[in-house]
């Protein structure tokens, strides 16, 4: 398909095609003439990936580049998952006094659960982040029985999300689909769980009782 | 207790507490003098919970106000809820041409859910917007019956959430309870559910297939 194509079944304007192909973002297409270029499929579905992480994700150019590198090198589905995974993840909150107390933490519940997880992932920080935070707000640790059942939430969904991947659309399809799920549906999940809340707290305290002070 | 013991076992300094008193966030104390007044312990649950929104949730000062209104003037445990859950809850992307079929979905989900909603919550819209972008990605409406998993996990922890609230501590103790869970709990969620699809990713690809182009 010719430039203009392209950028129409991906959503994009031209201006924003050429700019990706400048970046290296999107791969050069096949030249036919000295001043025009076919494109294919995977150049589609790299440009939807790419708009869904920039639109939906708000991941920034700089970063973008650190995804594709990791699309076009990775070995197997999982190296690039990993590399689009990192790319997507919020930084850490900044260290206190009590992290390594709740890194700790996040070695035994990745035990406990039995997840493989590499040691270079920035989500074993992030989520110790959080959870110092809780405590340095409680005053004590999270027990890890109150976080026990997000910890079952979370393999449930992964477990499915992971066995329901189509594969058929190639490296971009599958990191296109994993991006989704990270971000638009764990924005989803965050929307439904706050309606699902106000609906439980509505039949326990809808009809009382008050608060007292 | 003083105004110095109260912002120490509260985590934030004497200016701080003074601000709030001044801004009307935090209620006078009893006074003992003409330049000394006793705090309690209601007042140390308003100054944690104040610190969790605005450290944590990064509520900004104006919404805490609106946050604290709720809690001072709601009948119930449920209108204190609704007002800061609506607080807390982030802004709608904009709407394009397909919200009002983004929107009836969600109120599809709503009613197979059987949540009970008020109709002004912002989480509709929000959650209509999170869809409608889904869609315009994806070229089509997303499933429901790809939705069904989250809307179970939401409904599984909200449930257990709702449920195990300890309304010992009052309006600002529960509302604390209730910030905590979707600010830091929903952060926490975010981060484990990251874990678990990077093991479910290693185990289904750890070793190969290589992916095609």
């Amino acid at each position: 398909m010719r430039i203009s194509e392209l950028a129409e079944r991906g959503g994009v304007t031209v201006a924003t095609v050429k700019y990706y192909l400048r970046e290296g973002l999107l791969p050069p297409g096949t030249p036919v003439s000295a001043r025009m270029a076919d494109y294919g499929e995977s150049h589609l579905e790299r440009l939807r990936l790419l708009r869904l992480l920039r639109e939906a994700g708000r991941v920034p150019i700089a970063r973008l580049k650190a995804v594709t590198r990791a699309v076009d090198a990775g070995d197997t589905f999982h190296d690039v998952f990993g590399a689009a995974s990192d790319a997507l993840a919020p930084e850490p909150r900044p260290p206190g006094p009590q992290r390594d107390e709740a890194l700790a933490q996040v070695e035994g519940l990745l035990a406990t659960a039995q997840w493989e997880v590499r040691a270079s992932s920035p989500d074993r920080e992030h989520l110790a982040g959080v959870l110092e935070t809780i405590s340095e707000l409680l005053g004590h640790p999270l027990p890890d029985e109150v976080l026990a059942p997000y910890v079952r939430a979370a393999d449930d969904l992964a477990r499915w999300e992971i066995a329901h991947l189509d594969l058929e659309r190639g490296r971009a399809g599958v990191l296109r689909q994993m991006a989704m799920g990270q971000v638009l549906l764990g924005e989803a999940l965050m929307a439904l769980r706050r309606l699902a809340e106000e609906s439980y707290s509505s039949r326990r305290f809808g009809r009382g009782p008050s608060p007292r002070d």
